[in-house]
């Protein structure tokens, strides 16, 4: 079709320059429309007028049944009919000039962002980019040890190596912590080889580092900071939530829309500003990671999420807030059953409930949740399950899941099996020894796969990770310790699973030269 | 979450061992269920027992408007209640073991295909994959030149070579043909540094080439062929349907289930088939490209369009033969606009539309149907416009665009802008003469943006391409012709469009050194 902007033929597509309505309003209207389309998606919005539909092909013959059958409709078939592509005066996400441009503005200005970019292929094809555009051949990436797969993807992706930053672990928890801007500091001091620094602030489990600190750490050494902030997109809905990474001043970040605010699963934003990140660059690697079909249901998600926080974001924090307070009023009087207190330093949408201590597992808890209360978690760890608690939930469900609580709470004791529990616990805290390898030279070598006992001693072959947080445990041309093959197995023998362990339980390993 | 498989504790999660549902059922099961998200999205599926949702809220003075208005709802909320996450019961798209294996399968089964894969990420996202799993370091990748921008963007992700095999024009229409198995073994005789062949069958244009052979040549060089068979997904609607690239033998085809089959935009599958491809390695890419937070909207919607081909697929497609047969017996009687007759190697589908040799151009017709009949087509050309036609369109669109082309063949006459017009045809068919350097080389160097006049002879730092189709006119890294220059103040005098010139109308080329 023709870019956006240079027709003043239709009312429709001239209207746009006057105002920007939202996104669905905009589908809406084009659905209500009589335009007819002879382009893809091949669905047609799924025509309405069954009777125009049949009526050629009545005219061949035994045909009318067969006609019918093609217009089974959709379950939730409503959608097809604002599913459209790059048309006239839709722009496109790639080269937006138009309706999409105005439309990440807005969400820039929500975020306070310089420049905001729409993802469709969640925060993984923000996290992809990023990372592509900071990358230097020849450098390395510093990056926390807890941050998602996506950001050892894009390390291979371009070849670099990595140097690893360790949270500070919260002992009574067993979750990892926070990384400090000193930890960077020491790392960075006297080195000329890191081409950026990466985070993840909140982490999964709702731990927020010190981002303004480690933002001026980090340009102290004229490199660029990009923080993994999927999991506080809500930051932005008001003044009272926790400062987000953008305010902090980190060069790029990543918000998961989907996570944590109202807007459907797979969508989020990238936010730049700043001079420390090439734009161009930056969006060229957006255009490569992403489809060139974005899909205007999710770009459509996100722009109704984006209006949702400047109409009514304070108001929903505040409730978030009030349903946290009547969680953690009822926790405290838990007698072992604990939940990670909010305060600062703690996203408040994130319900770390711990059982450490106590003769139950936080699978075995997740069990319990799901099948006496059908209360579906999050994630389950060996130490504690793991809530998300957003705007949108309900004083049912909150009231639920206080009750299955307090009632768990009064089954348990205290714990035989504490040390084995500890010791299940941190897996997430064993620091593999490097091979020399990049994740990149590893992928390159040829593998075997060895069952556990035979593959201590061995550099990995594969990511191993639990599914979600999608943290990796080993990454490939890293050495797998036994300590790691005696988690793994207390692990599989509680039936627990393991992503990058096959099926048969092997692990994926080099070749032996 | 657990992985899937090894729950018997809900009767959902252990139906599906018994059985497998359509997606779509089970997501309206579980919607339906009791079951309360402690879990993402953030929407928490848009609760509808607004009096619940408010209940706790109340307890908080002068709250209850603000409860009301987070729960403002959302145009197409119905789809948020289907929207989830890997939650209990339904799988990891990127660690498939129980419900999308199985779903994958089924999607192999209607496809023929050893192994399938869902794509969320768009033909994009499988384009990518790919190529990256057929990439060896050092080899170059021999590909048609009217491939999709994604094959360049894999082939500079991966940093290879690629050499161009031009396709045929087919002159009559001023459109790029078939590439041949002749031209493929004049290629890779006596060359040891390819890994890989990729090729676009059909084309945008709806052009097949013959896969079949061009696969025995592909393989006798022990090398694998991936076919973009974006816009050929329908052809596994029926027998009477051309033969598919995996019928033919290709090793990786990639359908855009989205461009001519109901589905939404944004969906397609990879298919693999042999042992040339390393399958660990495609499915370590897949998920790399992916997000790791797959829309089961999405997957629901290829699900459905499977299980749509499978059960009415022959009747769907003798009716898209009905359409086509009605529009080209019209066509027959028009005295100036001719329509790409369809026929053996061509895809019924694809509806090119000429008007090469009259006074009016592609843009010029594309408009007129768009204004006067709201008709939108899918591409404007400078000598034809494109339209798609799917087993989802309307006796009364058909009607309309027969009534649209009548009507405006009776307006047209010969032209004196023949020649003029047959110079803007052939943009798509000038060869760039290569710098040396590779895309990925020529995307690390430095780069400015100079007039059109100044960029003449300098080497290209982008991409240039009309979108759609979004095929390539100059890569990266090529020397910008002066006939090139020529052709592109042509087409901007007439305020068409090229994705890849800066709103002042600038080419990016590389800084010289």
């Amino acid at each position: 079709m023709l870019a956006f902007g240079d027709h003043t033929f239709t009312k429709r597509t001239s209207e746009k320059k006057e105002k920007v309505k939202s996104l669905w309003e905009e589908l809406a209207d084009y659905s209500a429309s009589d335009h007819y389309p002879f382009h893809m998606p091949g669905h047609k919005r799924f025509p309405k007028n069954e009777e125009n539909a049949l009526g050629c092909y009545k005219r061949h013959p035994k045909n009318e049944e067969n006609a019918l059958a093609c217009y089974k409709r959709h379950p939730v078939d409503e959608m097809y009919q604002y599913d459209i592509t790059e048309i006239e005066g839709f722009d496109n996400l790639h080269d937006a000039k138009g309706l999409l441009l105005a439309l990440q503005q807005k969400a820039a200005r929500v975020y306070h962002a310089e420049q905001s970019f729409f993802l469709v292929n969640g925060s993984t094809g923000g996290i992809l980019s990023a990372v592509s555009a900071v990358a230097q051949d020849g450098k390395k990436l510093l990056i926390a040890r807890n941050c998602h797969k996506s950001v050892y993807n894009g390390i291979a992706l371009n070849r670099l190596r990595a140097e690893y930053l360790w949270p500070e672990t919260i002992e009574s928890f067993g979750i990892q912590g926070e990384v400090s801007a000193e930890q960077i500091r020491a790392h960075l001091e006297g080195r000329q080889d890191f081409c950026g620094v990466v985070i993840t602030s909140p982490t999964y489990d709702g731990v927020i580092s010190d981002v303004r600190k480690i933002a001026e750490e980090v340009h102290a050494f004229h490199i660029p900071l990009i923080v993994d902030e999927a999991h506080g997109a809500h930051f932005a809905l008001s003044e009272e939530a926790p400062e987000s990474a953008l305010e902090c001043g980190a060069d790029i970040v990543i918000n998961s829309v989907h996570k944590t605010l109202p807007a459907l699963t797979q969508t989020a934003l990238l936010h730049v500003q700043g001079t420390l990140v090439d734009r161009d660059r930056l969006k060229d690697f957006l255009t490569m990671y992403q489809s060139s079909s974005p899909s205007y249901l999710l770009m459509a998600s996100i722009d109704h999420c984006i209006d949702f926080i400047a109409a009514q974001g304070k108001e929903a924090y505040e409730k978030l807030l009030a349903l946290r307070k009547q969680i953690d009023t009822s926790a405290a009087k838990f007698s072992r059953i604990r939940i990670l207190p909010a305060g600062p330093g703690r996203d408040f949408g994130k319900l770390v409930i711990s059982v450490k201590g106590t003769d139950m597992d936080g699978w075995e808890l997740y069990r319990i949740l799901l099948n006496r209360y059908h209360i579906q978690m999050e994630m389950a760890a060996p130490a504690y399950v793991l809530g998300i608690l957003t705007v949108m939930d309900t004083c049912e469900g909150v009231e639920r899941l206080i009750k299955a609580l307090e009632e768990t709470d009064q089954e348990l004791s205290g714990s035989a099996e504490i040390k084995e529990q500890k010791e299940k616990d941190d897996i997430y805290h064993i620091e593999p020894a490097a091979s020399g390898l990049s994740i990149y030279e590893a992928m390159q070598r040829k593998k075997e796969w060895l069952p556990p006992e035979e593959a201590a001693g061995r550099i990995s072959g594969g990511f191993l990770y639990f599914y979600p947080p999608g943290i990796p445990v080993l990454v490939p041309g890293e050495i797998i310790s036994g300590e790691l093959i005696f988690k793994i197995k207390n692990i599989r023998e509680r039936e627990e699973y393991l992503t990058g362990i096959s099926d048969e339980g092997r692990l994926c390993v080099l070749e032996a030269r």
